[in-house]
């Protein structure tokens, strides 16, 4: 995609799919159909559309297992004529980017992530069968091979995205999945998946549908140190990956604008 | 663009255009050229995607004049390996939405604007040329009859955006614009143009270059009371209004997803 418009790309699509995502061909057929669970654009009539963001609160599962973000309403409807809060956040909360910088010394800060790497491809690795059995696996180079036999070549400056089908966990143990010592299970990238995607492909950006890159039980955030340093980027607890296709989505990366940032909570769409 | 697909939408108009952002023509036609302020995407291959936002910091001007954010390093990678940083964010700090709960009782919170209103058609009116000589100008009724005038009628669903160039002065005393009283002098949208808005037209968002949908002396914020609780949500401190067309941009609001939100810091794109 380097020297090749991303809107190009995606009129290129749209002139040979009419039904693109999971779940909307009969939108993409003119129906008229109820909401969709995850899919509330395409309920709506502008189609194409996939918002890949949980919404978030206190509640929201965190890597360190405390809340994440709390909102304190400075101003009431009632009382003052209008509604406004002042949130205090750890950057790293909900669907949220790592920026290079929050694993480097002096990587790309959220906001000096180039635009042309927040609107890129999307190219989905399915794990979730797998995952079902062992919440440690691992995406590895024989997942990345398989994915290439299957699908062809990786495009230039794409996000490699993991489905290892944690999403809809959010709401239960389950998404942390600590074991009686505290550690986690859950999946995530084998650095050496990363160091292949690095040397081998135009791999710009890696998201992950858990907690973390690297999968639970890691100590070493190996994947963490291998990948962020290079200035890509990271995505984690990406929503709606079993509503996408392994590729052919246009990725939009809202990351947060806050200057020197080590990440921040996201708003994230794909489309086709 | 209720019942068109926004991705057919923007096909459309890519077939019959190629230079189609301010500035861009050269870029288009496969030059190479440094980086384009404002329009970083457009300056490394990808065209066709403008940032609408401004990095902020503490430094960033808010309505209420003190700081909007404070960043507090919680980890720092020479000693701990990682970086990260918990910030306190007044949710109207930056590029931000005003979702309709902010000036009503039971309006959606930024967490629950429909996906398919932030996917929409970009409307820009500029009154700029006004607005150097009188910054307490407002968007009237008259200026919207002139867009359509010369452009057509509106489209459905749309954003409707004030470019007053104040965008570049957000590091300068005249964004805020304070008299020695310390009432504010910037532009905004008159009520009366947000209620021909309302009655007229599909529109479904309103956007500023400034600090507020109301100019800077509103005593009363007709405009805020009459726009936000019909479930209409606003946009304030747009940035690079002064790089998108007229009509034709779609764009794509990265509202926050933290529940109950009054609004939030947004990354926004416009795309041809």
């Amino acid at each position: 995609m380097c020297d090749v418009c991303v809107m190009n790309a995606v009129k290129d699509r749209m002139l040979s799919r009419r039904s693109f995502f999971k779940g909307g061909a009969a939108m993409a057929a003119g129906a008229t159909l109820g909401t969709v669970a995850g899919t509330p654009a395409m309920a709506q009539g502008h189609g194409e559309v996939v918002d890949m963001t949980h919404v978030y609160d206190a509640e929201f599962p965190t890597y360190f297992g405390e809340p994440g973000i709390e909102a304190t309403q400075a101003f009431n409807f009632k009382d003052h004529g209008f509604n406004l809060f002042n949130l205090a956040v750890n950057e790293h909360t909900g669907t949220h980017i790592d920026a290079p910088l929050h694993f480097s010394a002096d990587g790309q800060s959220v906001d000096e992530i180039p635009v042309s790497n927040l609107v890129c491809p999307l190219c989905v690795v399915d794990i979730a069968e797998r995952a079902q059995d062992d919440p440690d696996t691992q995406v590895t180079p024989d997942d990345l091979n398989i994915w290439i036999d299957t699908n062809g070549p990786f495009p230039e400056r794409f996000c490699i995205a993991m489905h290892s089908g944690w999403g809809p966990k959010t709401a239960t143990p389950g998404f942390r999945n600590a074991d009686g010592e505290g550690k986690m299970h859950f999946p995530g990238f084998h650095v050496e998946a990363a160091q292949m995607l690095m040397e081998d492909t135009g791999a710009i950006a890696m998201a992950v549908d858990t907690l973390s890159l690297d999968h639970g039980p890691s100590a070493d955030f190996a994947t963490h140190y291998a990948w962020l340093p290079t200035n890509r980027y990271g995505i984690e607890n990406l929503a709606n990956l079993d509503k996408v296709p392994a590729t052919g989505a246009t990725l939009v990366v809202g990351a947060p604008a806050h200057r020197g940032g080590s990440g921040g909570p996201a708003r994230i769409f794909a489309m086709a």
